[in-house]
């Protein structure tokens, strides 16, 4: 391939997490435009029509949807395979991906990260500390409950590594920066899958970066991240102020 | 197989729809439990994490999203073909599947047919007028102004028929029963595929069941569907009153 193919999106979303780790696990090359959430201008529009990242543009195509952009790169990259061969058990990796991009999302992105992190730093506002409570009094327990009865309590959870584990653990990414962590001793089978992930190179290899993003403010972070030798681009994508979308409303 | 697979969940739901539209297009044999949207009870729970429909299960598995459930029986069945082999463009397929579940549903099937159908069969709610002409003039055409720049002219999206077809049209279905057509002379791309997509046999043949399904009351909905000779199951997944679940606040 000649170029890199080019990813759209800051490395604090789950959703860029879950491309950027199919990229690494299948080397499959690529340069960031760190876009901050909800900072797109017109043309990012016109490449992502629910004003969503990532966006993966290569040679052959531009896709705005995560989900969608993983299986393109199962597809037009198969090894190591993320899917599973047998259609049930592929079937079952592709509703924890599902699970965890709306449910898990909605929980630890939405009213979890959202309200914690990207309230005061994009919106301005103050956090809502008692909705952040009824969160996780509430929500994140139902969540937790679910998976402890799903997960094995060793390996991945179609036995071999897929994109249910890189989803999940990119969600739970995400909620250590709003200062929760799966606690071992109440959900072992979940802490445990999320160390299993977080271990792998390929995420290894994004913490120190995402890390770096989430201390930085957003004027700069394309340059810190730059100065620490990430891959990035600046594609013009960028509006002076925030706004909501379709999808952020 | 042995016995036809089992669907549960309401004809009138644009999701459901793409589930039976697959399987008559790939004669895949199966039941429906047609349950009423928001009356699942725990059993359906167990089975729908999300409380979502429909539901799908067969001698291998159970599946409760419906573009996981399309991918399962592709893979399962996979003639005639519903997604490209070439992998771009069944990653614009896919891409279309994702626009008409999340952005056409939000504004198709939660906005309009929502509070113009459901508030008022299943919530006993009056019918917020003003809520339905702002959606017409705003998010309508915003969506058709979308769809136009991207379908074809003449044939299907992908040139032959795949579930980016069926997707978009199952979705402007329901806003047929909340009195709104695509107008031809606005939109022609639009509802010329509409149409192409209304005249499949596989389309033809839930039509009019579906048309009963709307004009009989929840409780008679099962018997007047047996009646009819559309092959109905009881699976004891109905509350007696409607709930509100993690997916439908």
């Amino acid at each position: 391939m000649a170029d890199p193919a080019l990813i759209v999106g800051s490395l604090i979303s789950p959703y860029v997490r879950k491309v950027l780790a199919c990229c690494e696990i299948k080397r499959v090359a690529y340069r960031v435009d760190p876009l901050v959430p909800f900072y797109g201008n017109e043309r990012f529009e016109a490449l992502s029509p629910l004003r969503r990242i990532p966006v993966f543009r290569d040679d052959r195509t531009t896709i705005a949807d995560s989900s969608v952009i993983c299986q393109y790169l199962e597809d037009r990259y198969p090894e190591p395979r993320l899917y599973p061969a047998e259609p049930a058990a592929a079937a079952r990796a592709r509703w924890f991906e599902e699970y965890a991009d709306t449910r898990m999302g909605d929980v630890f992105v939405w009213r979890l990260f959202n309200e914690a992190v990207i309230a005061p730093s994009v919106w301005g506002k103050p956090r809502d500390l008692e909705s952040i409570a009824r969160t996780l009094e509430h929500e994140v327990p139902e969540v937790l409950r679910y998976l402890e009865r799903q997960l094995p309590s060793d390996g991945f959870v179609l036995g071999e590594l897929s994109i249910a584990d890189i989803s999940i653990a990119a969600f739970l990414r995400n909620a250590i920066w709003a200062r929760f962590e799966v606690d071992a001793r109440l959900w072992p089978r979940t802490a445990g899958l999320v160390q299993r992930v977080f271990a792998l190179p390929a995420f290894r290899r994004l913490m120190p970066y995402e890390d770096i993003m989430v201390r930085t403010p957003p004027a700069r972070q394309r340059a810190v991240l730059a100065e620490a030798g990430f891959p990035v681009t600046d594609e013009g994508l960028a509006a002076d102020t925030p706004r909501r979308g379709p999808m952020s409303v």
